[in-house]
């Protein structure tokens, strides 16, 4: 049974705490494992990569049968009907113009004393994606990770793909194509996240690794950071509803189960001030579960981590929303502009009744990458940003030197560093010669 | 002796990605010892910081001593002379300037479909500077640190400082006053970073930890990252010179040796077309060094990895400079902003002679925190975004959803997902009931 709390209740706070720092992930350790796969990577190259692609995904591949042809890809594609090409197409258009608003621009001024100062964007050189393979292989989140990087401006961008026994899920292909991604290895697993980031004959390495992935692809990604950048190392997945009274409790319903059949680890939390709504959710969530294909999984998570909350008021309510820090956080209240400046901390806002979060994962435009684990109070959701990088510009005139030096050279002096500060007094020594 | 590379000659490939591969740091392993500390003040709080101080930091202190008073902090500060004190509220006043014009902006539209979209950009809620202490402890990296975080609006801004036998430097003290810190703490060490990252009866946690440190306070962030957000973990520093033929030498000698003074694992690169500037700038670097007060540290760092590199031209130096992307790349060449669009990859760009890469540590305004060890090919310096996050908004009308809402129902049930599906349909359905 989900955890039922009513703020009212004088043992509230504890529960509360409790449900906030209970555990939903089973962080196996896998890291000496990870470790000795990507020594054996950077060791032995191609031939690392196919004895490692025979062990772990049941196929025999030559270091040249790694990379999809065209003719591979074309094949593939052509197995997608036309309804779920038109759907594919729909999303990555949105996306698309979404995440076209994210491009960030150069900021370049003079101050007073004469420094020129600012920055400027630019996009890392190359990109390399991972998607897992099998049941979890979503083209959705191949949308989601490669159409920021091309917006961004990426040169070269590779898709790492595992194909268990063979199978590739042709949407996955074709969510390659519709995001202008044409090089894609047969290659999964930890071993290709270290092929990504130190490169074999065949895959040159990359700058910056994003993608989901099991636990052995995210020990890989801590592993190889620094060497390249990594996005986040996502966790379960969660979702916070908070709703007023009137609202149909059938669709809340949906919206917990629609997180809950992720992953049994998966958190579903709904907060109202209305307890017969909580009452009608609870019951048409016991109504749907059964009937539905994932019904285990989703039936786990909402058994283990599901959670109602009555509060007083939509400002508690918020205030809760933002302990939580939610991944997905859904506002079914009748002003949902009104509510969503009081929630502080959450990696993406769904308002009112007609945005339901399955579209956010989908077609909405928004990124679905998402901060997991109450990291919405310090992170945000994949973006345009993630694939640039700032540099930060400054040209000082003799005049601009004169006037901010001294002060620098005074600093340096008071921090023991002699040749910091003549490295100005240098060139003051000699602008004051030629002024005298 | 630095080497010195011609890009004429046969071997300089091989010689040039052997520089550019050569490790700088050594990766001292203290994950276990760290791992530990992190352990002993999780579960013990105050009683393991004051245990840890006096054990590391030769200070007895209980636990009402840990933060200093406001009257410990002004008598502190009074010590500081005018000159100091001027000189690092210039500094103070030019990175504000600087950083505010950081500030990003929400954004919201409403599409031809009837969806609103955008994001919202919100503060941390509370972030903890790592300062260290001793001859490390710098206050213009409490400038650089502080100030972003204020601009960006964090309510509640903490400091942690090791006083090794009861010594603080006052201008670190100062430096808090400037940037509005009053929350300091005298721990350090992996300590201070647990109690910040988990908090302790006297030190509430906090959602954001950045700062530098040595091996050990590394290791603790990297084991506290994701319980809370950290900045990067810097390596060694670097930079990279461009300089034409007309250059004064002795200043680019400075500049080499200004890099050299901070770390014997510091790297200092000249690229010239000219190689008799590139002989002068050693000749100068010979004469100036024995005299440095860090002559030791800055004589190690210059002959294990000083590079002189000669090329045919400043397109070559900008293409090689873009392979190491330096920290720090001070452009000496008659036309920087010329040359500066083919620079891609460096964390700050210093243009002409009259922009010494020290003015950038302290006073011209950009951050001084920047990425090291050729991650500006992925990441930036610290800036207000650091602290930051933002959440991504998506309202639609009952006709956005009738339009988009068929995609995302069947690009669900593609990825095997019903409730997910149902979800979408459950809304559509009663929106048809309502048409008809």
């Amino acid at each position: 049974m989900p955890v039922k709390l009513n703020s009212r209740d004088a043992d509230f706070e504890t529960r509360f705490v409790e449900m906030l720092s209970a555990k939903r992930e089973d962080s196996a350790d896998v890291n000496d494992v990870v470790a000795g796969i990507i020594a054996d990577v950077r060791a032995r190259g191609d031939d690392a990569l196919c004895e490692l692609t025979a062990k772990f995904d049941g196929m025999d591949l030559s270091a040249d049968q790694m990379r999809f042809s065209p003719e591979e890809i074309e094949a593939e594609i052509a197995k997608v009907g036309a309804e779920d090409r038109a759907a594919l197409a729909l999303a990555a258009e949105r996306i698309r113009a979404y995440h076209a608003r994210q491009m960030p621009e150069d900021v370049s001024w003079t101050d007073p004393d004469g420094a020129t100062l600012g920055w400027r964007w630019s996009a890392v050189s190359a990109a390399g994606l991972y998607v897992p393979g099998g049941q979890a292989a979503y083209p959705s989140s191949v949308l989601m990770n490669a159409i920021p990087a091309r917006v961004a401006g990426v040169d070269r961008l590779v898709i790492c793909v595992p194909t268990p026994n063979g199978v590739v899920n042709p949407l996955v292909l074709l969510a390659a194509q519709l995001a202008g991604v044409e090089e894609i290895y047969r290659i999964g697993g930890a071993q290709a996240i270290a092929a990504m980031a130190y490169g074999t004959d065949t895959i040159r390495p990359v700058d910056k690794i994003t993608g989901p992935g099991n636990a052995y692809v995210a020990a890989a990604k801590r592993q190889v950071f620094g060497r390249v950048g990594i996005d986040m190392i996502a966790g379960p997945s969660e979702v916070l509803v908070i709703a007023e009274g009137d609202q149909n409790p059938d669709w809340l319903a949906w919206d917990l189960l629609a997180q809950a059949e992720h992953d049994a680890d998966a958190q579903s939390i709904l907060i109202t001030t209305d307890e017969a709504l909580a009452d009608a959710v609870a019951g048409a969530v016991d109504r749907i579960l059964p009937g539905l294909p994932r019904a285990k999984i989703a039936g786990a998570s909402w058994r283990d981590y599901g959670t109602i909350i009555i509060t007083r008021d939509l400002e508690e309510a918020a205030n809760l929303s933002n302990r939580v820090a939610p991944e997905h956080l859904e506002l079914c209240v009748e002003d949902p502009q009104a509510l969503a400046p009081l929630c502080r901390h959450a990696g993406a806002i769904f308002l009112g009744a007609f945005t339901p979060e399955a579209v956010g994962d989908y077609v909405s435009g928004p990124n679905h990458v998402l901060p997991t684990a109450r990291s919405a109070r310090f992170s945000s959701g994949l973006s345009v940003l993630d694939f640039m990088k700032r540099t930060t510009m400054a040209q000082l005139t003799p005049g601009a030197l004169a006037a901010i030096g001294p002060a620098a050279e005074r600093l340096a002096r008071a921090e023991g560093l002699q040749a910091h500060g003549a490295s100005v007094a240098a060139r003051l020594a000699v602008l004051n010669e030629e002024v005298g």
